[in-house]
């Protein structure tokens, strides 16, 4: 086994705490990544907050991060030692079933092998994620990530990026949409960037008019206020798609209203169990839909435009040794718009090994 | 006033009674009517179930009928009196608004004004169904009921019809579809017509293998067996377009999971609350939409394609004065698939005037 260093959590406080990791010894069609960035997601703090301490298993999170190639396995084809890469969420499927085979490996039958909290499908081992200075990972599953992206701000590309991606793909955003983003996070702030640049007409919709400047900033044309009766009017029926990430149980009705005749309301936020009014959905004919991470094929699209648009998230870069700060702070949302862990200091100080 | 006879709830037993009635003397954009048949709706039983008696105002049932033209108003173009003439549930829209403007009055903004339990625009008054002998209804929201039609069995066409035949359209379906349909019921079996008629490979989703025969005499290719886990599995993922009629509440999720990739289940029975876990549209991207009514130009195309292809429903005929019985026997759903009130009855015996 390969040892290396990450931020695990403790069984006894739910903090996460430094400590030594095994990875795997590379299989033929294995990377060694040395993780450079592990972006912190949502999903994150709620595997942290729901871990079920040490009876729960090791649970080491981060799913969106870049690093580089320092090891490659006896089959690896397609990268070199010293490339730069990136891994988002999940790691492995099984290749076999029509959704495999249509690229939407997100949604295996099998269920796809999360970067963490996931089964190895060859050794039965609990997957320990990207807050660790090396992940190994299978070579069908990385990212070449591309020049002129700061690897840094590109790292939420890989699971926030690619969730708000597929559905602005899917649903054909593009010149002439009309497009709204309610809530302006990790996932919002992005999937405004990618709306503008796919030529989208784009709001953002806000309880708070506070957020007009960065709306503009990122490029929206508009800004909706949702406490605001007037703005609410005026939003009835306006937009073909509302990309709706608000990441905690809340009401679908005034977004609904909000979707155009024959338009698409589409969850990435909150993921949980969701009530409509069929006549929320009848009058308009209008539609729900739910989307979350990406296939392969899109993954590399995104980033590929990415470059192509310098795209990448606005981030705040800590030092990974504040991840419990990170995640504190995620918790209130206060975070503009995603926090990023810089890993380098794992090479450091008492438990680096 | 004119006067008519109808089949209006008795507020102290809830049953339906023979009454006479009025209707407004005609506008000059009225036309009047001559009942001759008219369908029997599950929106029928919810109104005559949920009548608050001598409180909630006089109640006439009846929003999908077929008659002759009798009489017109000064300013009528499109009608002339002994035409063949068919009018579904709604009765006056804004004409205003972008729904209306786009032949959507189904969904005027102002809300359309229904057949009966409406508010008529002019005059303030409750609209009384199509369960009596005379109609006014304004020539624009009257359909010329195509020749080769048989006026009976042409009736459920006006709502159980235009229901389906919406979703169907919307949702592009013909050659090349895989289309199910969940509950064979009078919106059910018509869905099923529609759909093989316009091409689709059509299968059935039911609770019992006892459906199969009445599926294929339909044209329905398939039958899924909800009960049979066999036929659960292998229908996974299956269908591009799931019509879900069934009526009373129920778990959405056995059949989202029948929904292929990007593909749309659209309930057209049950209208009320719905949840669903927004993981099951997540994984294949699925839609959830729901239908029901229909605009002017999709109830008048949907007529065009039935006398093309010579659909009608499956009806059992009843005599007016048996609607009581009808609307029992519906609550049981033993009815194969519509019953449809012949109103001739009402020309003859002590209440008609």
């Amino acid at each position: 086994m390969r040892t290396t260093t990450g931020w695990q959590v403790d069984g006894a406080t739910g903090e996460l705490r430094r400590t030594p990791l095994e990875r795997r010894d590379l299989r033929p069609d294995d990377l060694a990544v040395r993780v450079d960035y592990c972006g912190v997601c949502h999903t994150d703090l709620h595997a942290v907050r729901g871990h079920d301490g040490a009876a729960g298993g090791p649970l080491v999170p981060g799913h969106e991060f870049t690093g580089v190639v320092t090891g490659t396995g006896s089959a690896v084809t397609r990268f070199s030692v010293g490339d730069p890469v990136a891994v988002g969420n999940i790691v492995d499927s099984c290749g076999d079933c029509p959704m495999c085979r249509a690229g939407q490996e997100n949604f295996c039958h099998t269920f796809p092998t999360l970067t963490y909290g996931g089964t190895d499908r060859h050794d039965g081992s609990t997957t320990l994620g990207g807050y660790s200075r090396e992940y190994v990972v299978r070579e069908g599953f990385a990212y070449a990530l591309p020049a002129g992206l700061d690897p840094a701000a590109a790292a939420p590309l890989l699971c926030a990026g690619v969730t708000v991606w597929e559905p602005l793909r899917s649903l054909d955003v593009g010149p002439g949409t009309r497009v709204a983003v309610a809530g302006l996070g990790g996932l919002g702030h992005l999937a405004v960037k990618f709306a503008v640049a796919l030529g989208a007409e784009t709001s953002v919709i806000s309880r708070s008019a506070d957020k007009a400047d960065d709306a503009r900033r990122l490029g929206a044309q508009g800004l909706v206020v949702s406490t605001d009766p007037d703005h609410v009017a005026a939003a009835r029926d306006r937009f073909d798609v509302v990309i709706d990430t608000v990441s905690a149980p809340h009401d679908l009705a005034p977004y609904l209203r909000m979707v155009a005749m024959d338009g698409t309301l589409s969850l990435v936020g909150h993921l949980g169990s969701v009530s409509v009014e069929a006549m929320d959905l009848l009058v308009g004919r209008k539609k729900l839909s739910s989307a979350g991470s990406g296939g392969r094929p899109a993954t590399a699209a995104m980033l590929a435009f990415c470059a192509e648009h310098a795209i990448t998230a606005d981030i705040e870069l800590l030092a990974s040794a504040q991840v419990n700060e990170a995640l504190t702070r995620l918790g209130r949302t206060d975070v503009r718009y995603r926090f990023v862990l810089d890993m380098s200091d794992l090479d450091t100080g008492p438990a680096a090994r």
